[in-house]
């Protein structure tokens, strides 16, 4: 029962999904004179000359480093001024690549009609009021970027996120065809991002049926198609690339939960890849946070094709391993009395109190225990 | 599985959900001298005065009919010319009521900024290219109008949908407040409305995952809470509330199928209405689509919660009874010699090709047949 219960509803991106779109990308995009952000991978790559069929002129921007400092942004920007001697005749901007690479596009398409630095714009001093048309290809099936407003920047070695109207991007241009050649390891870790945008999605409190409907249904792909995805099944990346989207359409509207705060301080102290962090307390979470919604996640893992959540937790367990990952903290560097450290950042971040029960800082400690 | 297939979403209206939001309608839509569309019975109800709180000035035009030819339309704009002396001073258009209504509204505030009538657009002669701001408020649970691109106005005595992409409402205010004085035959044939759209969208061969979340969700929330809302439970006409507006989003993407088709005869020819002229089919076409879709139906029923699509059947069926419908077509006047001629104009409809098996004339026959 949800009725008592108020929200709004606003996501006008564009998705447009299909194997082989990318060739279709300047009827699509609409415009001749584009600036593509990318990273030299994703620029080195068969299928990136298919981006430029059919403009007219493209400025390639290829530099895109994963979480992006404010100031490789500024200096796009500049550099951008500087190749075009003056204003940009530029009628759009494509990014093109995993998330740090769509969150660039979004500051550059509005950096280029605006004033100031990026800087003023994460640190609230400024709000962006217009952009460039914009439209994000992802290459990975993780971030959901391509569907959100939130873009993360790195200000003075921290990553801030911020969100803005401008950051909705007039088309997703999801192509699954791009996400062949993602090395298994980078498939693993952004479709356990994916998986676990779906259930913090569905069940942080800030949730809404729209979203619920959203995340059940990708999640069920996800679990149908994980596996053999990595193993390099072309129909598994193609239900991927689309769940990790509608996930990403699901979580625009709710943000994450716990599984995410968490996350921050393990990849920030301890380098391990984003989805990765977010699945390590996943299982323990889905315990954790049962008593509280308990009818809600029978619901989930009834219509997922689970028993229980018992079960729920020991797949996603499995993904993990299947994809030669360690269950244990201790196996990715944590010492056991940096458990209190990172308790302590996990709380600071607001998202933690979206999650069910809302846990408190004990809990967070007793819950890394548990996957020590 | 899905992967294969192709899609576009994109549903830029921003829907806002709240209980007794609707005394922010000046504050939500942000503009001061609006145009309001709505009915006699609408404009003559209690909760009609808070939509004028906070604006500057509101003409109001409460004529509006079942069904709106086209030719009310244009005197709309006529009678808004007459009353402004000129071009009108109107920042927006508010269209607060059942589908008809919403549908005017999007059509009055797409013709107030263009050249002709309305009959230029609905026989495809011109292109709506821009409209006033535009906010529709929905007072039953069941079209999802407010969420859609469609109008459907009567030319030449025939009903006729239109798309644009001017009909896209900037927002969609739901407040479930407005749908509790719904006599209960109006919750109940609008009800059943909203259940076919979920449904339908659900199974479309134009479906897709993010449309297959919605209607699942859409669905169980209408099993939950139909009955209750019928006996005037509020709990549960804010469920109801929220169902048929998600279940317009779903529609919104997809289209319907055959009890769609299939009605439109049923209410032309017998005017029973529309919702319930819908659900009349969809029990037999839920036995009649299953071997074409098993394995989806039966995801179907698992989430929602039957043992099986026999059960999902009856359970409509106990919810027409409720109603206090009658299951079979020569209760509303219907002979048996005019079948044929029902089925004959059911397969016109373009949409009945969206239907699992691709249902023909003769099989459309067979269905009226079951029910007769």
């Amino acid at each position: 029962m949800f009725g008592t219960g108020q929200f709004q509803l606003y996501n006008p991106v564009r998705v447009i999904y299909g194997k082989g779109e990318l060739k279709r990308s300047a009827e699509i995009f609409g415009v001749s004179n584009v600036l593509v952000i990318c990273d030299p991978y994703v620029s080195s790559n068969e299928y990136f000359k298919e981006v430029m069929t059919g403009f007219n002129s493209v400025f390639i921007y290829n530099k895109i480093i994963p979480n992006p400092p404010c100031e490789l942004i500024d200096e796009i920007i500049e550099s951008v001024y500087e190749h075009s001697k003056g204003a940009p005749k530029f009628e759009g901007v494509i990014g093109i690549g995993g998330g740090s690479t769509l969150d660039t596009a979004k500051a550059v398409s509005s950096l280029l009609v605006s004033e100031g630095k990026l800087a003023d714009y994460v640190e609230g001093k400024k709000k962006f009021e217009k952009r460039l048309p914009l439209m994000l290809i992802p290459t990975t099936s993780g971030t959901g970027s391509e569907v959100t407003n939130v873009g993360v920047y790195t200000l003075n070695d921290i990553k801030k996120p911020m969100t803005s109207p401008t950051f909705w991007a007039d088309i997703a241009l999801v192509d699954p065809v791009l996400t062949y050649s993602m090395p298994k390891r980078v498939a693993a870790t952004t479709g356990l991002d994916a998986l676990t945008h779906a259930i913090e999605s569905y069940w942080a409190t800030s949730t809404q049926p729209y979203t619920e409907g959203l995340a059940l249904r990708s999640a069920k792909m996800i679990f149908e198609s994980y596996e053999a995805s990595l193993n390099g099944e072309e129909w598994a990346k193609d239900e991927m690339a689309i769940a990790a989207t509608i996930a990403g359409i699901a979580f625009s509207q709710t943000r994450t939960t716990a599984a995410h705060a968490i996350s921050f301080p393990i990849t920030s102290f301890y380098n391990v890849e984003h989805g990765l962090a977010c699945a390590l307390t996943l299982p323990t979470l889905i315990h954790w946070t049962y008593k509280f919604i308990s009818e809600k996640m029978d619901d989930f893992v009834r219509y997922v094709g689970f028993k229980d959540v018992e079960e729920l937790a020991k797949r996603i367990e499995h993904m993990m391993e299947y994809s030669g990952f360690s269950l244990k903290l201790h196996d990715y560097g944590v010492k056991e009395d940096e458990l209190e450290k990172i308790a302590k950042v996990s709380v600071e971040a607001n998202i933690i109190n979206l999650t069910p029960g809302n846990p408190k800082y004990e809990d967070v400690l007793e819950i890394l225990k548990t996957i020590y």
